[in-house]
């Protein structure tokens, strides 16, 4: 495979990717929804440690776990600032 | 739904995710074996531009355009050092 074919196949996976992280964010809202209703507190570190341990135990690479860490953590941060946004 | 629904299902998205993210960073990772043995250049901001222009228009929210530059913009630069790190 050249170039051009690997980044059609990045292109296809990003289109799924983005699927995914949409599909994420919505269901984070609606977290965000429930929690508002029962003035619950927006971060919960212990979850977030759960959300990592998931993503660590499941993680063959090439992505290392700190690189997951890396994206997550900032992945999480948008979504919580999402959950504050309407 | 409750919360315990939610999150099992942000649980699952997540395993799908990384499994994405896993890919991407393999085909990123071959395209870096490519430019190495070409001399290529790493960074390329047209190609930086393609992907977020792609993403933009198959976005239909509730990520904005904006979020989804902050999330590609971190996401990519951890793969362009991905391409350097073997």
């Amino acid at each position: 495979m050249d170039i051009a074919d690997w980044r059609k196949k990045i292109d296809a996976l990003d289109q799924e990717i983005l699927r995914l992280l949409n599909e994420r964010a919505h269901a984070a809202m609606e977290i965000g929804k429930i929690k508002e209703t029962t003035h619950a507190a927006v971060y919960e570190p212990d979850r977030e440690r759960t959300i990592f341990a998931n993503l660590h135990k499941a993680n063959h690479g090439p992505l290392t776990n700190h690189d997951l860490t890396q994206i997550y953590g900032h992945l999480i941060s948008i979504m919580r600032d999402l959950q504050t946004r309407r």
